[in-house]
């Protein structure tokens, strides 16, 4: 069978298999990969969007593993197909995966209803996450029907997670202060759900965090969309929720808010109206790093950026003009910005 | 006399019509007066750089007009030169400027001393600053010594300000909440100093919020920056001072936070450094901007972007494999992404 038939197949090994060899098709840096990668995937296409695509970031220790190995397994046992990808931008730089480590997931990892996938191990945020994007789409395609992309909470991470999944989860520790954090790098207002983890660890910090996060989710959510009708009941308003992963305590409810939260998106349009925007959004974010990339690699460019670059960088030549004279070294097609 | 010799030449009138000749210039589409700006550009930089470059925000109400021409008249009264410059993202939509309307700033206007322009009123953030910037060197060529660039607290136009000035300051209410506004924006940690301005209308809900704003600075500079030294006398920590433009009081106290600011800054070498960065990543703005006008503008992009798009928006087209497409069809030069 070839890779369509055996993705489209049943469940089983031959599947796993295929899905594994597509993903690293779709990783390949080879020019002839990429253009098999591509037609595979205008075919599969038809085949995909049909899971719910959920988020997940929080800070290092705020036990993202065993809250996602907790929700695989309870989704399991109610008869999901789960796939869980990972974004990690620092895995080219470690060398490893925030996934890399199996055991991680040790219960969930051996489930055949559940497929684990680590972080693309090399090139930019951008490459990454647009890898991570097309394994998504070859998961559903073989029928994974909950797709769970985690990214640990460093850099811009948490945008491209939240711009590729339906709703976007937090996870925070029962400690005041870490809200501000969040704010700060813009990480709070993508959330649609925030769950407090480990809240059984310290009950009182736990209710606490919750409410200063929920005013903060309040003000935020106010202020940032000021056309909003204030009692639009189609409309999600971000909730906070405690849970213990560990102790697999909340996991149930979690679940509601998500199946409600999937309920409002669907019935008023928005789940739609947010894949079509983040399809968008990632061809352009493909299409300006392709520019870019070609840019540098140009020969003209190659030759001429150092000595521009230390110009600038002197302040003998103005930086509007230096990018003017480089852009015409590009050759026809680029006129002075 | 030509352009740059009257720009060049003692202040007075002359001086006044070639600054004013010389921003057309540079604002200019046509692709001749560009190169014409761009030559003179480059014979004017060894004469900017002189100047301190004073960047100030803050939402619409706050008083910046009335701040900007009680510091104006002050520094004259010094014996500065003082140009201000504007940034509004949204005069092109409004065919209006913030600076426009020239009544704004009545007694300042007409100082001999004093060089008012209004934001460039086309164009994107991007290009507007681009055009902004050039008007920044053209007065410190003309022999200004502070330099305002105002903008109104609208979207990303705080960044393009603070990427061009030496000093960001953003200008507040006495009251509380804002604070959390101006850090999900992101807008509070690019500040170096923090104005409460109207203080007199409440003294004890100013205090308030100094307490509040400088207790968010000091989150914000903890963890934006963990290499820092804590202890380095050499850095600048951000500030928050009250005072009443209107009044004109605390407008002394204000400039002596701003000149301990130069100092400690061209001291430590920061000053130099800031502004070697800020020329390099303007020239990387307006390559990428130009790269991405090159592509739209493109026949075969043209062409086919539409129906592309709408594939992609469908979802019978992955978004990277039409960036990627799209990219080819730009010929040589772009390889895949």
């Amino acid at each position: 069978m070839d890779l369509k038939s055996s993705l489209l197949a049943a469940p089983g090994p031959q599947q796993r298999r295929a899905i594994a060899k597509t993903i690293t098709l779709l990783e390949s840096t080879r020019a002839d990969h990429r253009a098999q990668a591509d037609a595979l995937l205008t075919e599969l296409l038809p085949h995909t969007g049909q899971s719910f695509r959920l988020g997940i970031s929080g800070v290092p220790g705020v036990g993202k593993s065993t809250f996602i190995e907790a929700l695989g397994l309870d989704l399991i046992a109610r008869g999901h197909r789960v796939a869980v990808l990972a974004i990690d931008p620092s895995s080219s730089i470690s060398g490893g995966s925030i996934l890399g480590d199996k055991t991680r997931m040790e219960q969930l990892s051996v489930q055949p209803q559940a497929y684990i996938r680590p972080s693309p191990s090399s090139g930019t945020l951008g490459g990454v996450a647009a890898k991570t994007r097309e394994a998504m789409l070859v998961c559903e395609a073989a029928g994974f029907d909950v797709v769970i992309v985690e990214t640990v909470g460093v850099g811009q991470s948490e945008t491209a997670v939240a711009g590729m999944t339906d709703m976007f989860i937090l996870l925070q520790l029962p400690n005041a202060g870490d809200d501000l954090q969040a704010i700060k790098k813009g990480v709070m207002e993508l959330a649609d759900l925030v769950v407090i983890n480990k809240a059984d660890l310290d009950r009182d910090a736990a209710t606490r965090a919750q409410a200063q996060i929920t005013s903060a989710l309040r003000i935020l959510g106010q202020h940032g969309h000021p056309g909003h009708a204030q009692h639009d009941a189609t409309l999600w308003h971000a909730q906070v929720l405690q849970l213990s992963a560990l102790k697999a305590e909340g996991i149930d409810k979690f679940w509601q808010a998500v199946t409600r939260f999937r309920n409002l998106q669907e019935a008023s349009g928005r789940l739609a109206a947010r894949r079509r925007q983040q399809a968008l959004a990632w061809m352009w974010e493909r299409i300006e790093s392709g520019l870019k990339q070609a840019f540098r690699q140009h020969p003209e460019i190659r030759a001429r950026l150092p000595e521009m670059t230390k110009q600038v960088e002197q302040g003998t030549l103005a930086a509007s003009t230096a990018a003017r004279q480089l852009l015409q070294a590009m050759g026809a097609g680029f006129p002075p910005a």
